[in-house]
């Protein structure tokens, strides 16, 4: 059982990705979860309601989600780029099948209904976004897709458990739907190579990392979104999952790849 | 068995027809088909690619669909309307699951390679078209969403024989899956009262109109929008349909009244 997650960076083509899926889709049961964040800044610029992003206090960034954003979000990530892959994938022979976390009670979040932020150095409450946390995955409607022959391909937003819609972090999703439907492997595919120890050089690529090393990784020297990447991991690993690794989606069968433990392997 | 077609005009507020859903809909297996036509039409116009119109010989009007209308189409119905109503459905305690026509296959189209329009008199062929008509629909994956309490909402577009978005009538759309699920009855909801004898005179309206008076009224006197309504009753009525009920959609109750003989009930 493999869960494998399509970063929504606009450095993301997926071909490569779908190309492979087509080759090996037959072998086991797969679930794709995919994000969009390139195509909602681009979809809400165009719109007139350009991106901004907060900053919580202990340091992760995060898309500032009033509820013209919600809606525009839901376009982008469940109507253009779920469709397009969808579109894709079936162009290809795979009989993919798309779903927003909406839809069934897929993905139900506890939205935060008090949001602290911190904007020039000063903590400011948000009361008005739409942003949370996956709390309960719909296992059993996956499940059941993939033994009709389904390749579930997943997106945010998720509903609230006030039935609102609720922007959440794709890869946190993730490891919620492969702790949810009992996966071994978690890939996340994305822009970069894999974990580095140093951002900025390519060559530090670190191969294999632990569970007890991962809590030092989040908090004391990895930056950006790759905070986020891993803070998924420590999630799907204690959620069940045995592996996770974090690979390259630009290249040539980067799935393959990923399993053979050419990203970062983290069990 | 009940599959209700919610149109895409601007006036068409779903709110009543969400309201009489969540009352009544643990009574029977129900599916909602909808449109999506005014919010695609603000979304290409916000986006800078405008709509545009064609008309066929036989006087059909129809959207002009190239690749980029193909995109802000999906994007605006199976993102924006599928995914608002599912969100409101959800609210109301209704266990909705939306789908466009590409996932699952649920909807194969047969896409028009050319198209014939006449422009200013003159007839022409369009050959980079992606509008079709539904060919097949996934019936089983309705029953079986259905099956495990879900209200399967339907959002255009199809997906094309080659595995491209094709544009799809939801009236036409919503007949074929009427047919496919072995519907009795399908009520179409829509901004006027139910069919008029005379277009201006809202009181002129029929209640009553049968299979064989349905050729003349399509080729002689119906107009506009309601020339495919009447066609896509055909279709279902030929598809095994015992019923087809237009009736208005921004009055209280409309799935209620239009059970009620409300509009114009065609069988």
């Amino acid at each position: 059982m493999l869960v494998i997650k399509l970063g929504g960076s606009a450095d993301n083509d997926a071909t490569p990705l779908i190309t492979d899926i087509a080759r090996h889709w037959q072998q086991q049961p797969w679930f794709l979860v995919h994000g969009g964040s390139a195509r909602v800044d681009e979809l809400s610029t165009a719109l007139g309601h350009p991106p901004r992003f907060v900053t919580s206090p202990s340091g992760f960034r995060s898309r500032r989600t009033d509820r013209r954003t919600a809606r525009i979000f839901t376009m982008a990530c469940a109507g253009d780029v779920n469709k397009g892959l969808v579109e894709q994938l079936q162009a290809s022979g795979v009989d993919a099948l798309g779903l927003s976390g909406l839809d069934g009670r897929l993905l139900v979040a506890r939205r935060k209904k008090a949001l602290r932020v911190v904007e020039n150095g000063r903590t400011q409450m948000l009361r008005d976004d739409y942003s949370g946390r996956v709390e309960q995955v719909n296992g059993s409607l996956l499940h059941l897709l993939q033994q009709q022959g389904h390749l579930p391909v997943i997106s945010p937003p998720a509903l609230s458990t006030e039935g609102e819609i609720v922007n959440v972090d794709g890869d946190r999703a993730a490891a919620a739907v492969a702790s949810a439907v009992g996966a071994r492997t978690l890939v996340l595919l994305t822009g970069a190579v894999g974990l580095l120890r140093d951002a900025e050089d390519p060559t530090s690529r670190i191969p294999r990392l632990a569970r007890t090393d991962l809590d030092t990784a989040i908090h004391d020297w990895a930056r950006g979104r790759m905070k986020i990447k891993l803070r998924a991991a420590a999630e799907a690993l204690d959620g069940g999952v045995a592996q996770v690794i974090i690979a390259p989606s630009a290249v040539d069968q980067p799935l393959q790849r990923a399993l053979n433990g050419e990203g970062t392997v983290i069990s």
